[in-house]
């Protein structure tokens, strides 16, 4: 059996643990579940074509800072995949899908860390046959989403031991299977306590504008069989005001070495809220999202289209003709607010920037 | 000209600054805006039925707690007038009208603040002719209504005090003129200060579930031609953490005597992230608001349906069937929290209990 057979081998055989796998290698194509259009219809999408992909990144039909790393690394192996056997033509398709998706998203960390992988992959082998090329650098995606889900089911070992039976842990956007390889970050750790035996329950807010609590958080802890209630977001508050919520977890699209957690716009919002309450705050994330150079001030926070506000998912106009609307996608939490950042290879609890360099060196 | 008919003249006169009358009296009907068509369709209601306005109550055709108190008020003259003239008759039906309408929405105070005003009045005049019964409760109802929109002017005149020049501020919910006789508290600060040339901008929130802020507010600022900007809810972190907001102000629909506010759900996330920014968090309202007797732990939250948090306005399904949520309508401030109370006697600003006492008294 070749490396990537078993690669591939391995990949299958977590599918007791992955019960969704938003993203898939399928011969020289890629296949995704449309998540934006989840909780009404389970439809998948095949492409070989790099902008359709693009497309897809920016439409939030694939979301989530680590599956958007997985299907961007993806995505430039098919480039490569589907390429002549002329070395030229590998390198310069493999450069345009690199470009092509590093302009789908500017605030998800992982899309550039998985970009950047493939490219010095692609450097470390120019010299091989191209068909041998094209092999690397579908092993090396595929790695990195088999590794997603490795280091997620570590991230949910690691977590897991801050959640404690009985507790109730308030969740934001979505954080699971479907914003990951196929596992969860956030909602992985909570799904590791849940299939540890452990009572919980969940509070999913909704998360305007584009209502993943609502739409993915809810339809996968229905999916788990674990108890939850979802609140608007404005209802946050209420919940910390009755005592309701024993810790919070969130997920990251960015994280610094100042310990800064860039996440779904809302979470700043928790964190103050925890913060006020004495209520533990967590985020979660693989080291693929620790930025080791980016400073606070210069994070790029990415500005959607005014429609999110003003509508519900384009369906219904909520508010008058020509309003005005801000739409940041992210907002920044300090770290004074965080009580740890949990991944694959450990937690950093207080003086964050020594303990994420030591996390993302080892 | 009888004192009714000054008074309803005094009405009309106040129509440079009312622009909208959200409740008219109509010969022996009311006639109501249908404010949960808004921004959709200007809809006005007619009707002579009890049943039908208290409909209209429940389902939020008529929202905003003086908005509330002045269709009740209202509503009780409407019973008194459309009765035979016989005393007993008009007793049982002004009596059922009351009974009715407390039951519609249980935390607004001033719903039972005018129905305990209307009742008292019947005792006061049970022994006059069964006609100047029906006058004098149409007298006072009309009465209700008036001071509301003085009340609301002078609040005005007192809060936009509290604006500076290049301010913006923050609000929550609707509390225009659509949510009272037809100015508004905490907007009719706002529209106050915008009156007297001050410079300012306004950032308001959504509002889920039911989007009064998006529908009702954005609306209203329109028309106003004040400069807005619309946030989801769970962007206020993001706004105060940019230093966007200078000043929050909100309704309330209840005031406790030791301070708390009991406002539209979300008011408490917001005056927990204005205490962390260090930004005043004021609470604007008549004095028909401030409840004398209720303690913080016996104040009634109305929890409403769940349909309100798993659809948007019924419009659109945004979560999966059966999913369970929470639907609290309201939430409380503690005093701790709040910079002042604003009401039409003037401000309460520290010892809550003291000040508040000294405003219902006078």
């Amino acid at each position: 059996m070749s490396k990537l057979e078993s690669l591939l081998k391995e990949l299958d055989n977590l599918s007791n643990v992955v019960v969704v796998k938003p993203i898939e290698w399928s011969n020289g194509k890629l296949k995704w579940l449309n998540v934006s259009q989840l909780p009404w219809k389970e439809e998948y999408i095949e492409s070989s074509d790099i902008n359709r992909l693009a497309q897809a990144i920016k439409n939030l039909e694939i979301r989530g800072a680590p599956a958007i790393g997985v299907a961007a690394a993806m995505g430039v192996a098919m480039a490569a995949y589907n390429s002549p056997n002329d070395v030229n033509e590998l390198i310069k398709n493999v450069e345009n899908a690199i470009q092509t998706l590093s302009k789908t998203r500017p605030t998800a960390y992982n899309l550039f860390w998985a970009l950047d992988k493939m490219r010095k992959q692609l450097q470390l082998s120019i010299n091989d046959p191209v068909e041998k090329i094209k092999e690397t650098l579908l092993y090396t995606a595929l790695e990195i989403q088999l590794e997603d889900i490795k280091n997620n089911i570590k991230i949910g070992e690691i977590g897991e031991r801050f959640i404690e039976d009985g507790d109730t842990v308030l969740t934001h956007c979505n954080t699971g299977s479907l914003a990951t390889a196929g596992y969860g970050t956030a909602l992985g750790v909570i799904r590791t306590a849940w299939l540890k035996g452990k009572d919980i329950r969940v509070i999913a807010t909704e998360t305007r504008p584009l209502l993943q609590g609502a739409r993915l958080t809810a339809w996968e802890l229905k999916k788990y069989g674990i108890p939850f209630k979802l609140i608007t977001d404005n209802m946050a508050g209420y919940v910390f005001s009755k005592n309701e919520v024993d810790k919070v977890f969130v997920g990251a699209d960015r994280i610094l070495l100042s310990g800064h957690v860039i996440n779904k716009i809302g979470t700043y919002t928790l964190a103050v809220l925890a913060k006020h309450h004495n209520i533990p705050f967590y985020a979660v994330a693989p080291t693929s999202t620790i930025d080791p150079s980016t400073k606070a001030e210069d994070v790029i926070i990415e500005m959607r289209n005014p429609e999110e506000v003003l509508t519900i998912l384009g369906k219904v106009r909520i508010a008058p003709e020509d309003t005005e609307v801000l739409n940041p996608a992210f907002d920044m939490t300090p770290p004074e607010l965080v009580s740890g950042i949990i991944t694959e290879k450990g937690i950093a609890e207080s003086n964050f920037t020594v303990e994420l360099k030591k996390l993302i060196m080892f």
